[in-house]
């Protein structure tokens, strides 16, 4: 923060919070600042727990929303007080806010209102680096998450059938990864049948399952606040021909692209290999980019190149925790087939975390 | 739209989107252009489906984010150079985004950056009007999801026992919701036991149920996009002196906020109401503000204000559908009580959705 010239970077958000302090609380709030110990923002019945829970730093309390936003004001601008002249830029000092999914727009409009002293920044910069190389510790709560996974797929396999709706594959499968530990899942889960498998914008399919069709379910659990991320296409039935060849080629790619998975490697390189795959099977006009991304304490996490599309370049690093099959590879107007899977990048290789069969025909 | 000049609102949202269109995407995005019919933003897997759903309008078709971004934009340029010359300041157009907790801070900072010409307001001077005042069809989907809350509740409550875990009754909770039609819950599922039962910060109590102990539980499925919520509180086993006060100060607030809840009413002015509930029972010093929200395709909608504290002056209008028992009423180290029900705001009287019994004594 110093190095950057930052007076302190506000938590907001449960991935910043839990990486930070190990637990969560429904609204995280905390201050880090450019100099002494952490302080947690709180409301006066959290108080008594909060201060058990945090072995150095300072609780502060709050009987209200506006009490809460007036003294975090003020402790900015003592920060902005204390800080170096030469960190503010016309007399405002920057201060670090995670901007991601779980940041509400409006949130950091008002955080801007009430600090007009204040020049907000990404606190990706800071923030990223930490949490991309995964601990030993976070690996295992990711591995249980895909574990969990698995056994929600397991379930939702055993009901594939003709008739079968993508509401009950989504009750089921919840609660059979809910009972196994999970606390819900990251995103809403995914379950497309048919041509409705090559397309983004339905999460559960409305018709029911046909036989011949195929199935794409995409499962997202959570441990800990870690997010699994497992997706398996299926056919109900034997495969016809464009299906099988779907299934081969992201069979193909997925071996690939997963050979290529190297520190220093970048998921344009990915891409670029996935592509060479598609071509051979006669679906290069069909290719989607962005073949992986990271996951952690946040379902995507960098390299996210599908929502920023810079990060294609972001080179991968030992340690880190990225999927394969993010992408699909789709006949438009007829279907589209996936196989995701995480994987944590090695010095020579990267090991999938969980080996879950791709086995994708359903016998009728 | 023509009145304020802006050129057009850029939809980015789920609840927004259902609203205009009737259905929902994935990623829904559209752009409703200040003149000339609606326009859905797509991806070209998704092309044949959209132009099949709308009735009028035109579908854009993009294969990458880095295109969609694109075109946006030349879109947003073509309709700035056909807006009156009057409408613009310092030559930027305004176009309205909706800022709430699903628009991440990221995406509007990025969408700025792309757009310099452009002006991003809150959509919700144009948008909120529209939808403050429910429809007939999304007052029985409110009522349809509140009706599949007390069937989460009726199993939350049967789950009660020492030893039980919050996150046993969250498993058994969810199931029995979403085997009903419930697509997921619009928030974590809240199971507080306790002293945990007064903060805001456990979203699952870790410690198992004990005999004697209050237990909080918020229930907030969805039905095609919309929000129910429904707060109970429960002790197992006689309720001690200070227990039974809460009960009976949170059973009369109710009471006494129901009667005061007609078109013209504010927040601020049923709070006040509450206020002197709490005194009258002795717990004056624990009131915190807020007592109700609105409701529906946003879990809080306007008035929403624990969240944007000038909301608790917005009067409340007939057809509104409002929550009361979201703050809750708590003894700090101690434990709290609330009871949460949506109520629709009536000409002379408020009319509960779903009459779910407030019976918290758990016989154990």
């Amino acid at each position: 923060m110093r190095g950057r010239g930052w007076i302190a970077i506000v938590i907001l958000n449960h991935d910043d919070y839990r990486y930070l302090f190990g637990t969560d609380r429904s609204q995280p709030r905390a201050i880090i600042p450019f100099q002494g110990p952490p302080e947690l923002v709180a409301f006066t019945g959290e108080e008594p727990e909060l201060r058990a829970a945090l072995a150095e730093g300072e609780v502060r309390v709050f009987g209200s929303v506006g009490g809460q936003i007036h003294d975090v004001v003020g402790r900015l601008r003592e920060l902005a007080a204390a800080a170096p002249a030469e960190w503010s830029a016309d007399g405002r000092y920057k201060v670090g806010l995670q901007m991601w999914f779980h940041t509400p727009a409006f949130l950091i409009d008002m955080f801007r209102q009430v600090n007009p002293q204040v020049e907000v920044v990404s606190s990706d910069p800071i923030m990223d680096p930490l949490r991309m190389i995964k601990e030993p510790e976070e690996l295992a709560l990711l591995t249980e998450a895909q574990r969990i996974a698995g056994l929600g797929m397991d379930r939702a396999r055993e009901l594939l059938r003709p008739g079968v709706t993508a509401h009950e594959i989504a009750t089921e499968a919840t609660y059979a990864m809910m009972r196994a530990g999970a606390e819900g899942t990251s995103t809403p889960i995914y379950v497309n049948f048919g041509v409705e498998t090559c397309m983004l914008h339905g999460r559960l399919s409305p018709a029911p399952l046909e036989r011949g069709q195929l199935a794409l379910i995409d499962l997202t659990p959570t441990v800990d606040g870690y997010c699994a991320n497992l997706a398996r296409t299926f056919v109900l039935g034997q495969p016809d021909a464009r299906q099988a060849g779907l299934i081969a080629a992201y069979r193909e790619i997925v071996t690939t692209v997963r050979a290529g998975m190297h520190p220093g490697a970048t998921v344009a390189q990915l891409d670029a290999k996935a592509g060479e795959v598609c071509v051979a099977h006669g679906f290069g006009d069909y290719q989607v980019y962005g073949i992986g991304h990271g996951i952690g304490l946040r379902f995507e996490e960098p390299p996210a190149s599908t929502i920023i599309p810079p990060h294609k370049n972001l080179p991968l690093a030992e340690g880190m925790t990225v999927t394969i099959g993010h992408t699909v590879l789709a006949i438009p107007g007829f279907g589209g087939v996936r196989f995701e899977d995480i994987y944590r990048v090695g010095g020579t290789s990267s090991d999938i975390l969980v080996d879950y069969p791709i086995d994708p025909v359903v016998a009728v």
